[in-house]
């Protein structure tokens, strides 16, 4: 029994495994693109299912498609979308950039998958349903795969990355609160400076991601915009009319989103610049979170010879050599994290500026990025909150010494004294190593009584 | 005569130029920073000068400063805004990373010439204005500069990117329209694809600025908001009550610009997740605007041995060697400027991920780089527009040449005999560098009146 | 009977699934950091083993280990190497920064399969081996992963990445050959300009490939020098003395690699400079090999509407909606890729760049990045050798058509007549749609029989 | 009077200031490219003064040119290096990719300068020189651009950047031995590790800096590769035989450098894989000058609530609205210049992937950036040097109580008592807030006369 069966393109005869349902231009790609090993992200694959079935009930609807075949399409689809037929998209990342490959590998998974469902066997010469005539109707993979592209990118922000966003943005805004009272010293230029709440501190951070999700949340508008209809190079040839109105709706059916069909489908096959412009508030968020992941990290070190004002839970052995260390390891998987988004961020920038004519070539490569930085930014603030920052406690005693000692308290003095005499103060507490109170009264600039009067720490943190 | 005259601060006297306004911090930092040679932006100089009036005003309305103060530190900011007193600012952005020392810079030259306003000396022991206690108040370098940031991207913004951006969109608006009638070849990977139209081709450009624009629009809301008012840490320490929202109010009109003050004023000073956002922005149309470049580039290439369906402006001698050569020059500048600005983006994106605590020490290079890429965006975008775009024509002897060989009409007949049998159609007038319209026939697929009827370019072209 | 058994650590008791051999620390890992999905490479965990088994040699050696105990880690080691224990390694890029999770993945693996191998039970309370002090002895986390990221990323080189563009090189290196004496038109500004032979055009691409190599080539010293014997912080704590010389010749005997101990094991953990400097390298090769990708596609664009000056072989239907297309699709893989490698260098700079004091926390993610882009330079270099520059030809009439055409040939006249005769004529040509010879005779400028003379294209191409 | 005077290219005539040198082509890309005002750097005029005079001195040697002619030429070519016309060279970088109007910009202003210092006025029809055919003799804009960005890269390389480096690499290395025995605290993940001396830690700043000087040096040699003899498309066409090797001899004489000419003049002007390259080396130095700013900055950190370790020069009132505040405004400038150069680095690789067949059109982006960052590198690492590393001091203090408390000390009970039971004591001591040595008794793990043997810091620090 032969191990291989024989699968016929256009250009002709392919040995393909006698088992699996790809076709042709499948093993053709397999065969010739053996590169990095990166496969076609799922979610790619499960919003060409989407696709599929949209276009294929949209055709019937416009009277070019027979309804048994879309039936059998939809069936496939739905195949796809549960998982049943993962192992048979084995095509990387690295192929065609226009990923004609893959939707080509959808297309004869589902004519050679509908056609068993409907009771044919792969060896049948003639088979139910056509991968290009039939699953591919009025489509190009120069609209479908930019379709899948914000199909995919969109369910992922609103799926993982916002959600994860929220969580992680929901325990700062708790954690601000409980610690609102919690007078510490601020720190400006990494030095000692005047003082604020640790719950103002972690407001600081709330502020931060609301404004990325708000960066974020504009973007969608763009990548709701689907390019599907266009066709070959944007003019729709051979859709039928009304074809992109009428599938961009079965698609937002599908998926409960509020897609339509791009009013110009000639920028959404030349250009991915919602990509561009999504990843770029993505970005905007790697940058917020790395801040925040390093302020912990920092704000946590020691414990006995950093800054170490707050604790965060030891979730494991920090090091194979030194015994009982505890280390932000969670803010370094997000920190990490947060340095590949931003390296992603110029890889999809030179895909996105490289397009030529009517059809920008790097979306493989693009939306690979896009989603795993979409991915990256809500599981690790997911974790983050799970694992770090529900944890995160005052270390009071560590925050009062530092309080205590902290000659930026003199900033008190500026509106009573002005600055210079203000700085003279400083700098002689400094340099003898005394307190301010001692340095002040000694230049006599300040009375005893005044200064304990005029520099309360917990009179310095603003009612903002 | 002596050329300098001593001048003090906090840290002891310095040798100042003897007829400059600038004091002993701006000195300082003069001498210790000899690098690199870019200055602060004038912008940033001129947003100072207006935060400088705004914050006066607003300290005489809150009863913590003198009018007679206030007056002369507005007269100053004037002529500092009408480029009266631009060499008085030497400093280079790479310099203290709050921007502390061009805050001071501003504060010196304010005291000394409101000074001399006042009819004082520079030589004198006791000034009019201190450049700290006096123009400074109610203030911190911490809270002045990002808000100087801000004054300055945004004005950038609404004065060069937009309008450059939208003149180019509406050129390229106009020639859509003016040669939406001319059928060409389309291109895909590069390569021959089905028809379309040059002002479809174009209309995709438009789109892609329509849609880069309303991202960058997004991002002004976040911009708009300001530090002023969170002095030294974000807690608003030495600033009396209400003074932030009534500064940010004197600011919009001053600038007549929606400026507000910001909600969190620890994010303000802390993080400039504002200028990462808009920037995003701007590296999203920088990626159109290179692939709008490009596609000019290459359109208008030949004369004779190229693409050449378009004809572009000959503004000089392309070549010191060629004789009568013209090159796409515009194209060139637009995609370097752009290629600066993908480059600006990281710089930005690293700064902004790297600030600690209560501040982001990252700020001049920041703002250093978000203006030069909203200048180049803008600038080059204009300069395209009226040194190239403006004079594009259609090359009617390529196009018809170019769209009567091409082989991908075959396309028009997918929906009559099938993918695999057009394949074939055309595979044949390839290998025989023969017609579509003799394989078509010899191969029996088609008649020669079916094949006139279906296949038309003119057809090809969709409704879209 | 349970499907899980317990594990302790220094933390605790923990559950592990019954029948894997990792322990504790593994599982905690495996737990708390639930981000991405993308793997530890492969090639640490086989750097890994090699370096376990030297370790253990060498503690061996120098009397610090058991030499039974070693022989069992030097089995396990085996086993690794051998691709039999793959599925005992779970954890992913994300984790700590020091990669001392999968540090401690190995210890535990290798102490748990070593004591199995001794004849032990995974539920004995007493094992053969203990991770940490007998598997990691001599070690820290801090020095093995950085030893693992040289080890890894310089057998990625020599492995992959150097063969697969010296395989390229080789090709194209043929084909300038094979096609030296094929005389074209030269384009400048993507403009048509003086000629030259395809051959010459080619072995500027075997000449930027062999700098690349030579450049990469140079960054292998830094590459071989290993950190281990650094131990936590660069001391070499807990390593016996000469331990660092021993071992790393151990490393150099295990894998045939020049490897030597670091002189400064301090940078060696605080820093991964090594890596950032090759990563410049492999990202100067990127910018060459997407040079070179994008000129194929370029030159072999058309079929008959584009520049169409070499054929490339035609792999695959290039279309899922225009039948008989032809695409340069390894072209468009490898340019892909080169974007990627693009990006990856961005988030190592970061990692780089954001280390502190004794220890740089962006390891797994700045070795995960460099393997993929090594891996991703060799991979796509040989697939474009072997799918389409292998099959490269000139279209001969493409070519002449073009150069009899153009313009740019009257550069042979500035050295007779001077560049604004020259000119003049060119532009004649061009405005008459006339030949060169036709213009130059008008106008009076050169005879007949002198323009054959002087402007043969073939005299054109210099002897370089 | 006019103020204007007429002058003439091969396109008409254009009107120029009267008193300027510059000619029609220059005169065009001012009015054309109005666009960001970065001027063409300096630098790259300067070596095209080299270049000029050296091409004419080989025009001559090679009887193309007449000696007077030349005699004249390098007579404005002493006068540019003098820097006695630097504003006759108005263009900005933004201008055509090939750099063709800066060239034409130095052979107008040579011709036209060169003319009057033969006694000759602006206003003469006929002049003593021509631009193209006397000043660009043998040339072309396409290869004597690329020669410039050599020349000029090359000398800033060895004149500033390195330098530089080495000063700061020096003082560091001064450092290192005098601070070679004081004992302090290590930190791994931010977090408290075992010991090292503070000479140890910045000889790993010595160790970095060393290895990113040889890596900039290995790049050397194809930067001192020139383009000049390629002319027009890489042929030589026009240029006379043995000029190529001839022209660099010139050069190299002129700079003393060993410039010598391209094997492959292809590549030399359709890549500037050299510049990417070099800048490979130069963004690894950033990366290594960034680690080292932040670990300054941190070490100094306080001066009372920070880590505080070093103590570094007080140069400069550290805050407008906090007196007596120092910061570190050095590590400021530094690691804002080397995100600066970050940044730069992916401009240049997306200008060095963008280049087309015979010539890469985004050289001055290219060059403009390079010398940027070898000037930042260059003046950073001085000024640092200068104004701060000098003048570092340990803070005894603050080291030997972070020193006496750490709970690391644990480690070198290690391979006295096993990893488990060290881990017991170093939780006990940090959960009970008492010493490592008090816990240690109490679980009776250790005597106190063995504690006192084993745990010493000052034999933690092992003798690398």
């Amino acid at each position: 029994m032969s191990q291989t069966r024989q699968e016929k393109d256009s250009i002709g005869y392919v040995e393909v495994p006698a088992h699996r349902y790809w076709g042709a231009q499948t093993q053709r790609s397999f065969t010739n693109f053996d590169i990095g090993g990166q496969r076609m992200p799922t979610e790619i694959i499960r919003a060409f299912a989407i696709l599929k079935k949209a276009a294929a009930q949209t055709n019937v609807a416009l009277g070019v498609l027979d309804e048994g075949k879309a039936k059998l399409i939809g069936q496939v689809a739905d195949e796809i979308l549960a998982g049943k037929l993962d192992d048979e998209f084995p095509l990387v990342v690295w192929q065609t950039g226009s990923g004609t490959q893959s939707n080509m590998n959808v297309n004869e998974v589902i004519a050679n998958r509908g056609h068993v469902l409907a009771g044919g066997s792969l060896n049948d010469a003639e088979k139910a349903l056509h991968p290009n005539d039939d699953v591919n109707k009025s489509q190009s993979s120069n609209d479908t795969f930019p379709t899948a592209m914000h199909i995919a990118a969109y369910r992922m922000l609103v799926d993982v990355t916002i959600p994860g966003v929220e969580q992680l943005r929901d325990r700062l805004q708790a954690k601000a609160t409980e610690m609102m009272e919690v007078v510490k010293i601020g720190r400006t230029h990494f030095m000692d400076a005047t003082p604020l709440t640790l719950g103002q501190e972690f407001s600081g951070y709330v502020s931060q991601l609301n404004h990325g999700l708000k960066a974020l949340r504009n973007t969608l508008d763009h990548l709701a915009e689907l390019a599907l209809g266009g066709t070959a190079v944007g003019t729709g040839l051979n859709a039928p009319k009304g074809y992109d109105v009428h599938v961009a709706g079965e698609i937002a059916k599908l998926t409960g989103l509020p897609f339509r069909t791009a009013e110009n489908k000639f920028e959404s096959l030349a250009a991915h610049d919602a990509i561009v412009e999504a990843h770029g508030a993505l970005k905007t968020l790697a940058v917020s979170l790395m801040k925040i992941g390093n302020d912990i990290r920092m704000l946590s070190s020691g414990p006995r010879s950093g800054i170490g004002e707050i604790i965060i839970p030891a979730n494991e052995p920090g090091s194979s050599i030194m015994p009982g260390k505890v280390n932000p390891t969670q803010s370094e998987a997000l920190t990490m994290a947060m340095a590949q988004v931003l390296g992603n961020d110029v890889a999809i920038n030179i895909g996105g500026a490289t397009g030529h004519f009517e059809l920008n070539v790097f979306k493989p490569m693009m939306i690979f990025n896009f989603l795993m930085s979409a991915r990256l930014i809500g599981d690790a603030a997911r974790s983050f909150e799970e694992n770090c920052a529900f944890g995160i406690e005052p270390n009071r005693k560590m925050i009062k010494q530092h309080l205590d000692n902290s000659l930026m308290l003199v900033t008190a003095l500026n509106t009573r004294i002005g600055y210079d005499k203000a700085a003279a103060i400083a700098k002689k507490a400094y340099n003898e190593d005394t307190t301010l109170k001692a340095a002040a009264i000694e230049l006599g600039y300040v009375t005893a009584k005044d200064f304990d009067a005029w520099v309360k720490p917990e009179d310095m943190i603003g009612t903002l």
